[in-house]
């Protein structure tokens, strides 16, 4: 596959990255190589990548606990600490070896180690190949709140293998489909027609294209002025749930796009309340997705809670929510004000 | 005073400053703001801040315990989760209220809340005027190691209102003369001359002219790639002691204008030993700053613990540390290299 170009760095693919980031190595002449992993891409992917990397100079490795629970500032000064003790300095580089939470959690922990070193992006689940990897989001939680800490960083590199994705889960695999119906609804309604029709889509297509819409948007509006806010479609109300989730203790904790997938719905729904979106679509994006993921049973009692956590998402401006809506398939408007009424009666319509 | 225009913001004085200040508000339409102030800036600096803005909007205090030893990350996420907790988004606007330990924490603070929300800093010490407020540093020690994690940010505007340092005690201000004092060694010597010939000058002027170097420099060089080096200068070494002090125990603490002002003697000697600069020269740099600061005894025994931590020192490349140093005055040499010998012989120099 040709490599895909970003606003200051490369999109390469399998065999072709690690020519380039071996070549980076050494045409950068860094003092020090880290690798950030945890315990499962250290297991399943570090030896794939040490064997496809050529560099005489050795690669520290840094391990962290993985999931989501662990994607806060403690584990970062963990890594700090870890980072001076092994004599990282300025020209050192960070490269981030797994899911969304080691590459948004690694850029991070690179961008403001001596207010900045280099980092490289490897993604190893699908959701962060088509997704979190890209684009120059870093950052990590604050509580239960998603990313609230962070800042745009772009790495030097990032490195897909789509490989890795043998070692992950199924139901990794699908939280990765999340976001590549998303750029589907928003961007272009042929990606998801093709997961519509066809559950056994070359995979390594549906990345490519979900990379290099991702990457048209994001050059348009790197600081998520404007469009950059239609990758938040069904992130608003998909946030906030899966917020709740992780929070509850009494519940098992939803991935990341089994999340979305529930907010898609709901906002189709709003979408379609609001907006001229038509309710077959709404029903066709529901399809799909009860399709793909288990039933996930939103209980009323959950939703002052989960309207609570939606004060907190980063879109929000005077304590009013701003969801990005659709008018069509392709066809979004931002910032819309939606009552809590509204959104109530779209998780009533999920449930049914 | 006539504002000095920085690259994406303008540093105003005195009453010309809070009528920015309060204009950059009005335009702005900012959804909220906060103060970060400590114990001593509340009581002693707030009361005339806020008697002097002019605007209709509330304006949240959030305070931080004061002193070095609480720039720190854990002071960040209580900051952090108090604008949270307040209702903060990323239309929200943090002023910073204090020392450079309070604007450097609240420049990082604010960069990173939802992926960065605007800043404005007002120094209140001579120390913070004349460094830590203008030029994009923001940041906060790890342990021991300063500044160790950070990023460069700018802020919307520094506002420097003089009487604030009416509010310091006579150390605090000589702890800013240090910093005054390099930028006269190292780019305008008229500079130094008027500290060495007269310990009553006009404090207004002698901030003025600093700033006005400083922002020369930085927008020269504004990641320190280069010429922004010679803003490091005692600081090497300068931090190592600095840092020592403040892990000993049994030790007081120095300011950070005492630990850079023993820093710019030995480099002095350094240059000395390594460059064109001549004997005479360093014994005046030493006797001016004798005359000014109380004589520090480094010991012998601390001589391992100080070169231990300049192994940290952020412009080290592959475990180097790396000086910069004078030839003449107003005329340096970045990156030069230092035996350990001679390090620690530049630091007997200073004890005799």
């Amino acid at each position: 596959m040709k490599s895909i170009q970003a606003a200051t760095y490369s999109i390469s693919f399998q065999d072709k990255g690690y020519n380039e980031l071996s070549n980076l190595i050494e045409s950068n002449e860094y003092s020090s190589l880290f690798i950030l992993v945890d315990e499962n891409t250290l297991e399943h992917c570090y030896p794939k990548f040490i064997e496809n990397l050529e560099t005489t100079k050795s690669i520290e490795i840094i391990k962290i606990r993985s999931g989501e629970i662990h994607k806060n500032l403690e584990t970062c000064i963990s890594v700090w600490n870890s980072i001076t003790k092994l004599g990282g300095d300025r020209k050192s580089l960070l490269i981030t070896l797994g899911g969304g939470v080691i590459t948004d959690l690694g850029g991070f922990v690179a961008s403001c180690f001596k207010r900045g070193i280099d980092f490289v992006n490897i993604p190893t689940t699908l959701l962060s190949m088509v997704d979190a990897s890209v684009g120059g989001k870093t950052g990590v939680d604050l509580g239960v709140l998603k990313n609230q800490i962070g800042l745009f960083a772009n790495p030097e590199m990032v490195l897909i293998d789509t490989d890795y994705l043998t070692t992950v889960t199924e139901r990794e695999i699908k939280s990765g489909i999340a976001e590549i119906i998303k750029y589907g609804l928003t961007y272009d309604v042929k990606l998801f027609n093709k997961i519509k029709q066809d559950k056994n889509n070359n995979i390594n297509d549906l990345i490519f294209k979900s990379i290099d819409i991702k990457n048209k948007v994001v050059q348009q509006d790197p600081k998520e002025q404007n469009i950059r806010k239609i990758l938040n479609f069904g992130h608003t109300l998909g946030h906030a749930i899966e917020s709740f989730y992780l929070e509850s203790e009494d519940k098992n904790n939803l991935t990341h796009g089994e999340a979305i997938a529930v907010g898609m719905v709901c906002e189709s729904y709003l979408s379609c309340k609001l907006l001229g979106f038509s309710f077959e679509k709404v029903n066709e994006v529901k399809e799909v997705i009860l399709s793909i993921y288990d039933k996930v049973h939103l209980s009323k009692e959950d939703f002052p809670g989960i309207m609570e956590l939606l004060k907190h998402d980063k879109k929000n401006v005077n304590g009013q929510v701003n969801f990005v809506l659709l008018n069509d398939y392709e066809d979004y408007q931002l910032d819309c004000k939606v009552s809590n009424e509204l959104i109530t009666e779209s998780m009533e319509f999920f449930n049914i």
